[in-house]
């Protein structure tokens, strides 16, 4: 078996418990933003558990580094998994790993193309928003002069930033609040930008099959093929007519 | 006559009713929201208006349901509608009937896909503002430290939102006004996204028309088809030459 | 000559003295707005010459009423001529001539569908802020608590509302201002999906260009063409064929 | 030698020495920006710098307006170099050489035409976004009133102008800062279209080909030029037949 195939046979089966890891993970990170006053001990507990899940993410990726045929080209093509493991700033970011499930859902969708990506959109657009409103809210709790200090006024910001609105009610004053409320702009400008997308791709399409049925129509390839069976035939008549001779 | 047949004669006969029943619903929904002095027994009276509507919208769901043929996937198809009978909080989404009146409206129009979309979204803009404005108002009127205190007032603060401006002069505060909020700002992004999506598909297709007029023409079916019967033609001819023999 | 080639000679002919008349109007509107210290008799003056101006637009649409065919039809057709000719609010919409001018430097300009579309909504978008600002100035100076003031900051508010950035460090505070911002909110989004449109339609072209380079061609009419009469020749030797018997 | 040929040489010729003057250009701008108490002589030594870098570009138009074949065309096409050279507000666009770099990195990276347009974007975000807080930092600074007052500022600053999120927590002041924000906003539209249309030019693609997969195909040229080799044939051996008798 080739290292690729290794590589892919991990990946696959190292599927579902990373998702796993990213749901505990999601737990033991949201649950001391969200109660902060939370007993020491089990802060503490879920501090271990948080690791445990970073702990897998980090074998993860060392292991599929391990099994790359062209190291260099998978260390450069994977440099942001290697940034949500080593960087605590980035820390959020793991639970991207819960796209997984958003994937499998859609699957079981099925549908069309531009239904999936509609899917998809609404799944990370929610995504986003709650991990944007527990990083914000992590990251601003306890500073001076904060004005985002519960999980609702949170979730409320991350509306007013992701749709790109932005009222200043509210607005993060920490640097690590900053570059999460960059992060969701960035998110936003996507989000807007494939809601544009996916309707003008569903209008032009709309628009052509509307047209197509008023207008001349183009030779279909079958069109093509009968002209050449036809073709055929006479040639056919033509050679039997000099065989006669 | 099917389940499926009768549920759809029931749609149709219901149709105008309802979107009766939800202008009665706007006025009753209204009034009290423009006009925060009246008198008790009006309000009494519009409430009971109010309860008449929404039985009539619970009726035609209940009635829906017991006709579909596969209930369990109309219930889940139907989602929304369940919800807006159910959930006070989107109490306006009853509103939404009034679409009705915009596809009537589109209907008369006639006229292309891309005109029908831009009536649409008009429509549904300026209908999806006023509900918010009225929405709005009710949630925060009372409230303390409510700024959005008068429909004049709801209004801009919707036509701020809706196009994502968001100065941030009057916003809401309670968490009702900030649901309606979040939808406003959700319908200001499908909306400019359709906007967007639908300049983009007229100025593609006049730029390929263009294109079209300048460039080599693709050959139509009809020049496939008379290539057809050209074939045809000599190979009667043939077959002719060949039964002389 | 039929009415409607009359209309069209009207229009024809009357396009640059009403051209002249938006920038005589330009100049009557803006110069009491930016010099507030002005002397009273120049301000009536002005006032006379704002009036003349509004005497040729009102003559022009009376006669191009007169002179339709289907003047119901024109009544509904222009509806828009008539709001800003009769509505003293809509009238700074009067500039609107000054397009006739854009259009012309475009004419000069000459080139692709994208590049014309580009030169319309690079002026649109500057005479959009200069008219939007003046008028927002006109109907704020004066009012308690405005904090546009000065052409400068209208300028800047203009900027900042029609890329729906806004800030909210300036903002109108009079209903008829908060119209004209209204407004200026509305081309704000319709600018931002013409210039992501445009793009939109180029990247598409290009892609399909470089598409169409690479990939198996597509039959042109011409290939078509030549077949057939390849198959015309044919038919011809056959016949001679059979005359030869 | 033709005069066009020999511009194109200089301009060839001198794309590196002028990014590298661009770039020496940027650290002799930021530095002072980036440290106000720097000591004088340093500042003059960093002035001096400038005026070379700047006494470059100059050299740099006059020589290409002087190879130019048609001056008067190439003083129209390069207004904007005119105006980068004799402007001391444009100043900063002087970095705007430095996307020279990115074309070079964009010519390693190869690839696909939206893989590029990405790359380019997302190069042009970065630059545009630390230019203007560069720019709008040495606007501010000093001024009274000015909440934009350190580079971590300005630079949040231009992330929330950029998305258009527009918080209002911080906005310049000055009318140069207002003029580097008009620039930015400016961007930011451009950045959202680019992003919104990149997206949208890939979902069309994708649609396309599922639809082509799974409906009747066009026929290629090569079918058609198939069909024609199949008549030549037929035609060759008619002719055969005909000489055989």
């Amino acid at each position: 078996m080739s290292d690729d195939a290794r590589r892919a046979r991990w990946e696959r089966s190292g599927e579902w418990p990373l998702t796993v890891a990213a749901l505990v993970f999601l737990v033991s990170y949201a649950w001391p933003i969200l109660d902060p006053g939370l007993d020491a001990a089990v802060v503490t507990a879920l501090d271990v558990v948080t690791w445990v899940a970073w702990a897998m993410f980090a074998v993860d990726y060392g292991v599929r580094l391990w099994l790359a045929e062209h190291r260099v080209t998978f260390f450069r093509k994977n440099l942001l998994d290697l940034a949500i493991v080593v960087l605590p700033l980035l820390r959020p970011l793991r639970l991207l790993r819960l796209f997984t499930l958003l994937a499998v859902l859609n699957k079981k969708a099925g549908g069309s193309l531009r239904g999936r990506v509609s899917v998809y959109i609404g799944g990370s657009a929610v995504m986003v928003m709650l991990v944007a409103s527990l990083a914000v809210l992590d990251a601003e709790r306890g500073a001076p002069d904060a004005s985002i200090d519960s999980f609702g006024v949170a979730l409320w910001w991350a509306a007013t930033t992701v749709t790109t609105v932005g009222y200043g009610d509210f607005y993060p004053v920490t640097t690590e609040g900053r570059f999460v409320a960059a992060g969701l702009m960035l998110a936003g400008i996507a989000i807007i930008g494939v809601v544009t997308a996916t309707f003008a791709s569903w209008l032009i399409d709309r628009v052509r099959e509307i047209e197509d049925e008023a207008s001349e129509q183009a030779p279909s390839k079958r069109d093509v093929l009968r002209l050449t069976d036809e073709v055929r035939d006479l040639r056919r008549v033509v050679e039997e007519l000099r065989s006669q001779k």
